[in-house]
């Protein structure tokens, strides 16, 4: 099978931007085959491309010969199409392409391994095997342009409230900050393991840069089977000095407000994709505010389940809860010993502490607090965890140079585009997802 | 010593907003003392913040003399300060503060690690062992904003150009791409190694996406001390389909040119910090071609040093040249041998590659190329290279579902910085770095 050479030969157009004023006009589109019909003298080529499709008419006799023949390559082949721009009526965009030439990059072979007629769906795991390919269904790049336009927007929001973005290691020496299990491997000689999360950096960071933010991937070795675990997690880390958690619910809900109208003005094409487009909703602001006390009396009164002051709170009791707790709240002051060392205990009651979980409907999406920014007290809540403070040295050395009162939140990206997106899984919602036992491709 | 609480007291302003247009206002500023001057019954403090420094004039008498005592605080410490802007000719900014409220949220200790004074540097190391003291320095501060301003400039460009960003995985389970030495660690009960580079997964994902973007870290156990070497490093991905490198250099030239100028704009004063202010330029496109053919005749006619044809090029070479290679110019059409397997021979000559290096001055800034995208000349690449096409198999098989002809480029971000801020070494551009000697903080 010859292929054609790119050569001088360029796309000059995206399918999305063929629109009826450029009826005549001959274009140059690349993409895929997505669907070939053939009706005796007349074959319809569907060709997408990463910003949608449009349909090439060939009809035999009114093109060469060759150029009917050359049209008959596997779907989702690699090609590029140049052509004039007919109207036709039928079509939603009411355009298509009469073909003067036709270039086959890449063949696909008859047989793929994903059934990519969109009528049925082949089951997860085959499709993650096959990843490249899966991500070329429809549903698939609706999902990560709406990543794409997610990410713009919480950048856009933190920039205009003069955060400044950070990258911190993940490659760190010590195994501190307790709770997950780490990844851990040789770095040279010593010991070293993949960081959990950006935690201690960030709070590091407030001290020269005051308002930080990082999207990174973290490390997490936990076995869980869950819909919406995974062990490498990209989130979007915030830190602010001389504020409490209360200014970080204000900045939280700005950015999920700005974020969600963005999506719903700008990626409506993707929402109609998923079928979301009509029940896709902008929250008000503010978010209601429950206290972790009320959420355990709600569960003891309106549930079956009975859950002492002090105990977490399980995802079968907020499921349970799900009629009564719909959209986004804040479920703050946990019980100080259910938080990190580094979550602030309230003054009035430091059984309390000033944190809180980002919910929507039974899943948590964030969580952060107020911090601890006094070195002594920080060794007292290390103490009071278990941690061995001396273990902490680096970190500890920091709160001698004038570490700023602050507080800051975790925001998982994976979990987030779950939720709005509508998908069973947090897999779906990453490219290459990282299990227990997915280690590819 | 009595720390105060931040309670419901917020800072109004960063120092950088307070012009003489507030004069007579009311203003919160928080940040941290820069500098105390006593002269008897006056002090003078500077606060510092994250956005630039503003004085605080304190008057025995004009003022309670318990807040002129609270305001004898080491550097350093983390402090707000209610006041009144005053006129103040002789400041740069026309401005000072004359305090009626002091908070001390945080003490710094008599004595600091750092030489915070700006006359003499610490070294690096000792900078570098107490980093988040380290980075107030205005030096830094200006450096990690100018990144700050290059992150969000390069994204704007990719934006503008329909590239998608996206997230490849970090944890891989084969020790692929070859040439570097890889992190290695146990992933549950499987092999897996730190990635090298997004360049496998980039290349998959022109496959639906066409064009796609990524600022992430990666990873090399390399065992380099220079000036230039990391090992865990943020790299700018880019992959392109339907394009060859020449579309390649366009793009990359655009990134660069509006980046620079963005920075030369927006950053002047910390260009001015850093001392460069007047020697930043913004390059004009095209940037100059030079083939290697051409570097190595250079080489060999203008320095006492002689290359073969087909040897790499050393850092000393490139040195040696320095004033006949002068700003941003690409080195094109490598040997295929020097290039990895990925790498397009060229169709008239196979022993040539479609392949560049982005040069500044000596240094190497990005290299990139046209890629194979032929899963057969792809094999008998991977075989030419001495490595095995079976290790290769989940990624030979993405070429089977139609990958289009595709370019690219991987860019170091620490190195440009390096380079635009014209410090010494990769280190200081980089906020907590990792070297085989360096895995804290």
């Amino acid at each position: 099978m010859q292929l054609d050479k790119l050569g001088d030969w360029r796309k000059t157009h995206f399918t999305a931007d063929l629109t009826p004023d450029l009826i005549g006009q001959t274009v140059n589109v690349a993409g895929w085959i997505k669907r070939i019909r053939n009706l005796g003298a007349l074959r319809f080529i569907i060709l997408q491309d990463c910003t949608g499709e449009i349909q090439i008419t060939l009809k035999k006799g009114k093109i060469a010969d060759s150029l009917f023949e050359k049209s008959e390559v596997p779907h989702q082949s690699s090609i590029g199409v140049t052509g004039v721009l007919k109207e036709f009526k039928q079509a939603k965009k009411g355009v298509e392409i009469a073909p003067t030439e036709i270039k086959v990059f890449n063949h696909a072979p008859e047989q793929l391994p994903l059934d990519m007629t969109e009528k049925t769906m082949s089951d997860l795991d085959t499709r993650l095997d096959h990843r490249a390919l899966d991500l070329r269904l429809p549903r698939n790049l609706a999902i990560f342009r709406i990543q794409n336009q997610l990410l713009h927007s919480i950048r856009n929001v933190l920039n205009r409230n003069e955060f400044i973005e950070v990258i911190t290691p993940k490659i760190i020496g010590t195994a501190t900050e307790g709770g997950t299990e780490l990844f851990k491997f040789k770095y040279f000689d010593k010991d070293a393991y993949l960081s959990q999360s950006a935690q201690l950096y960030k709070e590091q960071l407030t001290i020269p840069f005051e308002r930080v933010f990082e999207l990174a991937s973290c490390y997490r070795a936990e076995k869980s089977f869950t819909n919406r675990h995974i062990c490498e997690i990209y989130t979007l880390d915030i830190e602010m000095a001389f504020v409490t958690m209360e200014d970080i619910f204000k900045l939280m809900e700005e950015i999920l407000t700005v974020t969600l109208r963005d999506i719903k003005n700008r990626c409506l094409e993707d929402l109609e994709i998923l079928g979301i487009q009509e029940s896709f909703n902008v929250p008000r602001k503010p978010f209601k505010k429950r206290t972790y006390s009320d959420i355990v009396k709600l569960v003891n009164n309106k549930t079956d389940m009975n859950i002492e002051w002090g105990e977490d709170i399980s995802t079968e009791a907020y499921r349970k809860l799900d009629e009564f707790l719909p959209g986004y709240y804040w479920i703050t002051h946990w019980p100080t010993k259910a938080k990190p060392f580094y979550i602030r205990p309230s003054e009035e009651d430091p059984k309390i502490s000033e944190s809180f979980d980002l919910q929507k409907g039974w899943l948590e999406l964030a969580s952060g607090g107020t911090r601890v920014h006094e070195k002594s007290l920080l060794i007292k809540r290390l103490k009071e965890q278990g941690l061995d403070p001396s273990s902490f040295e680096s970190h500890l050395q920091t709160f001698d140079y004038g570490m700023p009162p602050h507080a800051g939140i975790g925001f998982g990206i994976g979990r987030f585009l779950t939720s709005i997106t509508g998908v069973d899984q947090i897999k779906e919602t990453v490219l290459y997802p990282r299990t227990p036992d997915r280690l590819t491709p």
